[in-house]
Formats: structure tokens, sequence, C-alpha cells
């Protein structure tokens, strides 16, 4: 499965594979994809620049990248008790009494609470591009639109590509003009934060708008008929999140999660600002219904959200509380049943897309069958 | 363009064509695609009798459909005036300021009110059904839900196979479970009634859930490349409704809204409950917006909020009120930028297809190029 893209990045498949863990994009490199770790979970350098190591060993030489989450506004001098001061007293009591409604337990003394803000702010998005560049990551990925130019221009001098994520036609021309090399068309039915545009849609859509740069189709991938679609549409690759979650590599640490991503339906995700403050795709659960309930209080923007529900999401991962326990997923969670090797996915994924294009062939009139 | 389901209805390309317009219907069927013609529009049987009777002369003997509307489900001896008695003044004061506000006029005496409750309703469907099967339909599509087993039977004694549409894996199968023949997957970025499920995820969920009956995509379909998606994604042909309401059959009877169609953008749609009570996607509008305002009274349930809502509509589309003038589409609205025949929408779909599959060819190494 080759395009001008894969070629230029040297990878056999133009299958780019999102994930947080180090295990899993290494796995889809190694498969012939093109593994891509997402660092918003380090918070402290050190701790990126030890899985990039051991990603340098585990890859054999093949290429992969990193995503980062660096919005191109900067807000200068704000900290994290900056923002802490900012969340109103009424929406921490929310909180507690959701937790208290579900009987979570805290979290025991110097337990840390995990996921934080921190990976959101700009220095620590920094310190952490300042470990990147010494390894030879063949693209930076932005989740929330394009890098600062210097960033741009830091990357470029390493010959690392930069992709930015776009919702519509309109993100997609900003960052183009910003100078990013290539736009992932992140759909509706995506995992994590999404527009309302929908795949089928968004793709043809931006390849029109930032022609002639290439496109990588995002949201509602996860089978080789998928990806066919996905190319048809005129993407040069597909970029993949969710189907990595429930591999046997995934370290989600929850035997609970990986079930409840199991048994899901198409339909048991929902769009909802619960996460982080944006819209953001996640499995539906009575976390989710209690901020999206129009009688409550509702969530906070972004970045209030994610740091008032920080130490609650640690504790509702940390005690499995099954009614309250979710994660970012997209819609194809339905067709996620079974725990797999990376290898196994990548494999299914490669012959699915074979005999989408038998069949196509066959329905163009253009098979030798 | 080929596939089973086009061989046994004896159409030249898998492409059906929906719209309420006999004379878009008749040209997408001379095209060598298969027109479905809508009659939710018809209140009166003679009515529909005199475009079905326009439909045989028009179409060289070659095959096309009809849509009804059709609940399974039946509600004995409710009469329009049981509805109209059920809808809180309330709700009728919010209609009459929201007109007083935009300065739309009055009807003048004896003007239809157009679009009414009635065309929903199931004598009335009865009644169109009795005119239909005099005429020789290859296709009997029901837009909500199955129709009922006695009409399913009477559809398959004259040869026509029936046609239901689902939004997501559960409904398909209830469909299947009646006795349809096909099933169109109608995803999330459709216009009109639609679910959460993006057609990308749904089309191949609905595939899976029904075999081995065959299944239409729909949403999100306007162009030769987004054809091959659907076909790439497992479906036997690919259910279009937007793309032809700015062709120059159709008769919208308004330059406004053909212009508003025109210049709309991908983002411009909105899924909304405010035309029949159930969520359907329409171009968004100051209309729209005030019944999805959350600080609003929101509308009603179907069946009241299309009665309550009929001969406002009727008065916006009369005077061509700018902010208020919608109507059901697709997000494909923002590929919807110039008038042009159906014969020239149909012929771009044909070659954008070849063109897609010469691409995806190429990806995939099959290329003799």
């Amino acid at each position: 499965m080759q395009t001008e893209l894969s070629n230029t990045l040297g990878v056999e498949h133009a299958v780019f594979g999102f994930t947080p863990f180090p295990a899993v994009a290494a796995a889809i490199t190694r498969a012939g994809g093109f593994g891509v770790l997402g660092a918003v979970r380090y918070n402290a350098p050190d701790e990126l620049a030890r899985d990039l190591d051991w990603m340098q060993e585990h890859t054999e030489g093949l290429p992969y990248g990193l995503d980062v989450v660096m919005p191109a506004k900067k807000v200068e001098g704000v900290t994290e008790a900056d923002v802490e001061a900012m969340i109103p007293e009424s929406h921490r009591q929310f909180v507690a009494d959701l937790l208290a409604k579900y009987e979570v337990p805290q979290l025991a003394e110097g337990e840390a609470t995990g996921w934080r803000i921190t990976g959101w702010m700009e220095q620590v998005a920094r310190s952490q591009l300042d470990v990147a560049f010494d390894y030879p990551i063949k693209l930076l990925a932005s989740a929330l639109g394009a890098p600062p130019p210097d960033v741009i221009q830091r990357a470029h001098n390493h010959d690392i590509l930069v992709a930015a994520l776009a919702g519509s036609p309109r993100h997609a021309l900003h960052h183009k003009a910003a100078g990013i090399d290539i736009v992932v068309a992140q759909g509706y039915e995506a995992g994590g934060h999404t527009g309302e545009i929908a795949t089928m849609v968004l793709t043809p859509e931006v390849v029109a708008a930032v022609d002639p740069l290439p496109v990588l189709a995002a949201g509602g991938i996860g089978t080789g008929a998928q990806i066919a679609a996905g190319l048809a549409l005129g993407a040069q690759g597909v970029w993949l999140g969710s189907i990595w979650l429930t591999t046997e590599e995934a370290e989600l640490h929850s035997r609970r999660l990986t079930a409840k991503l199991l048994a899901a339906g198409p339909g048991d995700t929902v769009r909802s600002r619960a996460l982080t403050g944006k819209p953001a795709r996640q499995l539906r659960t009575a976390w989710t219904d209690a901020w999206d309930d129009p009688s409550g209080l509702g969530p906070l923007p972004m970045p209030l959200q994610g740091l008032l529900v920080a130490e609650a999401n640690s504790r509702i991962q940390r005690y499995e509380t099954e009614p309250l326990l979710g994660t970012p997923v997209g819609q194809i969670v339905g067709r996620m049943n079974r725990e797999r090797s990376v290898q196994a996915v990548f494999d299914d994924l490669i012959r699915g897309f074979e005999r989408a294009i038998d069949r196509i062939d066959r329905i163009a009139g253009r098979s030798q069958q």
C-alpha cells in the first residue's frame, strides 16, 4: 500500500498508528506501518527520553513519529495554580458528589494523579521537543492545531515532517498557512477531540482545500475495507488510533476497561466535553452522562475541565469504578471484539484491504476473474 | 458499476437516487442509475398517480422505485385533529413569536400549507400504495423502519423489492426480521432523519449484521470518490439524496434556497429535531437555532412537531424569508457549488468513480501503468 507520502517516509504501508504506548507504536512500525507515539502522558522529559530510547531499540531502524499537544497560541506566564484558581467551587462539589455517589475511594498518599494538565502546557511540550529532536523521528504530529513557527522550523531543520490534525477545511487551511507538511483530517466518528464533519465528507473537503499537501484520513478506520475507503476519498494514508487500545501490547492497566471496550457497540460512544472541556469522543459512561445532563452544571471550558477532573479520573481508573470507567475511543469500538497482538491486527488490516480492492475491482469491471 | 443487486434490478450502475421530484427521479433512471421517487409530499392519491404516469412516460422502460413513509407500528383511529389537540399553547406561541420576529407574512386565503403531517400517516401511505402497485415499480423503500408485514407481502407478490432505512445495526436487524430485502444504511452525515453513527462505521456494521442481505450506503455520498468509498465498505450500491437538490430539474421553487445550498459549506448543516420532532440533518438557520437553543422551549416529539411547524414552514418557503429558509440536506452540501443537469451530475459521478478506482489500484500496486 504505497503512496507518495509513504514513499517519502520510507514506510511499507501508508497506515499510521497513533498510540500512547511505546510497545504498540514500535510494533506498528515493525509490522510495516508508521507508529506515532503520543507524548501527552509524559510529565518529565526524562520519561520521554527513556521511552524513545526503548523505541530506538525496538524499531529495527524503521521510521516512527511523535505526537505532541502544543497549541500555536501562547499563554504567557500562566501556571497550573493560576488555572486551578479559576475553577468554581460548585464544580469541585459536583465532582466530589459524583465520586461519593459511586463510592470511589481516595488515592493513597503519594499515588500519582496520572493524566495531568501539564502535558498540555506549552513549556512542557517544548521540553519534550528538546528531547525528541535528539532522536531520529521522521514525523512530528500536533493534536491541537499547528505548532508555533519556530517549532515547525526546528523540525524541518531536522528533516522531520510536521502533521496537524484538522476537523474542518477551515482549520486545515490555517495549518497549511502555518507551514505544516501533512494534514490529518479527523472526522466526527474518531476517538478523542473531533469536530462535526464525518470522515466520508471531511477527507475530500480537506484534500481539495490543502492541495497539493498530503492528507491522512482519520476517524472510523479500523478495518482494511475502511482503509480502502479512506484512500478512495483521496487520502495519501490513514491514521488509526482506537483499534490499538485492545491489542495485547496496550498498557491500559485495567481488565475492566478492556472488557468494556471489547463489549461496546458502535453506538456506545459519545462526543462529550466531560474530559477536557472540548468535545472529545469517548465511551459513554455514567460520568459522561452526568456532565452532559442538561439539568446539571455542565463541563468547564478547556483547560479548566481537564484540571478539574484529573484527580477524579485517576481515582476512577485506579479503582476501576465500573459505571464511571471510560476512555477516548471512536465509533469503530463496535468492531473491537478480540484482544490480539498488534501484528495480528495489522495483518488483518492488510488482508482486508486487499479483499476490498478485489471486490471493488470486480464491481468496476476490472477483475481478471 | 455492477453488483449482484444492480444486476437483479436491471440497472446499469449501482447508484440509487432519492428525490421528491419526478423530473429528477426519471432523469436519474435515464442516466443509468435507479431513480427513487419520494411520496411523502403527496396528500391525494390522484396526485401520485399523475406523477407515476409521467414517470412511466419518461423512463424509457428502465427501472425506478418509490419511497413511502410508513411506520410499522400502527396507531389506530388517531386523526390529525387528535394530534393537533396535543400541542401545548406555549409552543404555538413560540412559533407565532418567531414568525413575527422575522416578519413572515400570512398565507393568502386558500393557499395550501404544502408539507403536511398527512403524508406521514398510515392511511395516507396505504392509499399511496394502492396507487403504486398499479405501476411497474421495482423497489419500495420505507424511510421510517420496515413497512407492516402485509405491505411487504403485497410488494413481493408484485415482484417488488422492499428496502428500509436504518441508522444502526440494531434497526437493520429489526428490518431484516420483518422480511425486507435491502437495507439502506444511513449515516450521521446524511440529510434528513439520521442517527449518530457515521457512514464509514455504519456501513460495514450493517453489512455484517444483515448478511447476506444487500446493503446500500447512504450519507456523505455526492462524488465518485465517495461512491468508491461506500462500495469499498461492503455496500452493494449507494443511495444519494442531497446531491440532486441543486440540479436544474429540481423543483425547489425558491432561488434563495438554491443560492443558500450552493453557498453552504460542510459545517453549515445541523442535526435538529426542529422539523419533525426526530433528529434530521438540515441547513442550519435562525429557525433551527431557535428550536435548538437550550434556553428555549425545544421541539415537541414526532408527530407533534411536524404538525406544529407545517404552516410556518409553508410561509417561510412561500415568502423565502432568508434567515429562516432551510431544507433537509447532508454534509455534502459543501460540494454542491454549481447548478447542473442530472445527466451532468451523473456523468461526473461515474467519471469520478473510475478515477478513484484508478488511484486506489495504483496505491494497491495493481495498475498496469
